[in-house]
């Protein structure tokens, strides 16, 4: 039985925390947050915490708080020689203090408190410098479900990035997609089978083999069609226009 | 028993075919296409023509040509005064010849050859003059298991536009996250769950409330870090900076 501390109740801490207590061959021993969390005989009677002090012995502390405080909280811990990881895709591992043994269990995945996810099938980025804790992540990471990759800090940081593309950005072009439609009276509802298949096909088809569309066969009267329709729009114009341009490039 | 005929084999007419082939309460009495179609004994033993005049009378004709070839085609339909529809979702409805009724009969979603699709889900956009026209596109649509909605031709040219966003913009920003990863040896593998699970946060949560991100939290921070790695693909760059600015004034 491995056990764990968690330490942040955002996103992150909060769905981890929930998995970490559920799954087999894992204990939450506690889960810290600097302020006692609201509504907190929700979460299921785990050991809840908000004083550093109080912290116990365990196999792993999994810092789950924004990037911006990981630093900061990794040296206030009170402890040393202990395997403490951060959850960030953007930082180095080299932002936790030293004085413990440091790693990084990165879930690659978007997390909402207000969206239910099953934690296994997200992929877990991990890195360590000791062979034996490496081992160990991929132990917690394997009894919660989900798929391990041994990912260095440089190709974390690429794939964060990527992240943002398919994640945060996909999602403007939704966002995009409801003010266009919302404008004509017309229900978002239409096009929700198209994001969900338009999703679906990236997972057996390659990106570049899955594109379709006028910007992909170049069809000019579409193109000025579209950006006609979006001339009282014209930061959303721009976007058609560079984004078609982009796919022109790639399959042109 | 309604009777269909559609003309087409492109992407949208083979997927068209099958289903209403395979459809309890349709008859697919033929399937015309200019040329015959390669491999054509694949095609589960339906009535395949490529001569004009040996077009069958039908309660339907299904124009599934490019948007390009539709004006064209149903002019030299040697008929008149028959149910004829087009599935664009950019031309209006009077692109087709008016010897005979016309309609159009949508489907808002992305069809590939090479990808298995259910037609059922495929929402249907509606749109003819006639009520009874109506009744019996409506007929046909449920037959297929789809819902339908009455769309008209301003409104269908919005929601095409939508689409283009949600597919082929999105489309696009899967390609771009493969061409990064791939430049640093990472498993493009390792982000299919996150866009799946991106594509189905807003089957049940706006874009709006979906959101997450650095640029939604402008941390100024992370989006220099990513300009940063984006440094030398200054077109890649152009696209995250309109994209996150975009994302800043939605959420500012």
């Amino acid at each position: 039985m491995i056990s764990v501390v968690i330490l942040g109740a955002g996103n992150v801490g909060t769905h981890m925390s929930r998995a970490i207590f559920e799954a087999k061959n894992l204990k939450l021993i506690q889960w810290f947050n600097k302020t006692p969390i609201p509504n907190f005989t929700d979460y299921w009677g785990v050991n809840f915490n908000s004083d550093l002090d109080q912290i116990p012995e365990a196999d792993l502390y999994i810092i789950a708080v924004s990037d911006g405080a990981i630093e900061n909280l990794s040296e206030r811990l009170p402890f040393s020689d202990r395997l403490v990881v951060h959850t960030s895709g953007s930082l180095s591992m080299r932002f936790l203090n030293n004085k413990n043994r440091r790693g990084v269990f990165y879930p690659l995945q978007t997390f909402s408190k207000t969206s239910e996810l099953s934690f296994d099938q997200v992929p877990i980025c991990i890195e360590a410098n000791d062979k034996k804790d490496r081992a160990l992540l991929k132990s917690v990471a394997e009894a919660l479900g989900c798929p391990t990759y041994m990912i260095s800090s440089e190709q974390r940081q690429t794939l964060h990035l990527a992240a943002v593309f398919v994640n945060n950005f996909t999602n403007q072009m939704y966002r995009l997609a409801h003010e266009l439609t919302d404008e004509k009276s017309l229900d978002f509802e239409l096009l929700k089978p198209l994001i969900l298949e338009t999703a679906k096909k990236v997972q057996t088809l390659s990106p570049y083999m899955a594109q379709t569309g006028p910007a992909k066969r170049n069809d000019k009267k579409t193109l000025k069609k579209h950006l006609k329709l979006l001339q009282e729009h014209p930061k959303i114009q721009d976007i058609y226009k560079i984004l078609s341009e982009s796919i022109r490039k790639t399959h042109g």
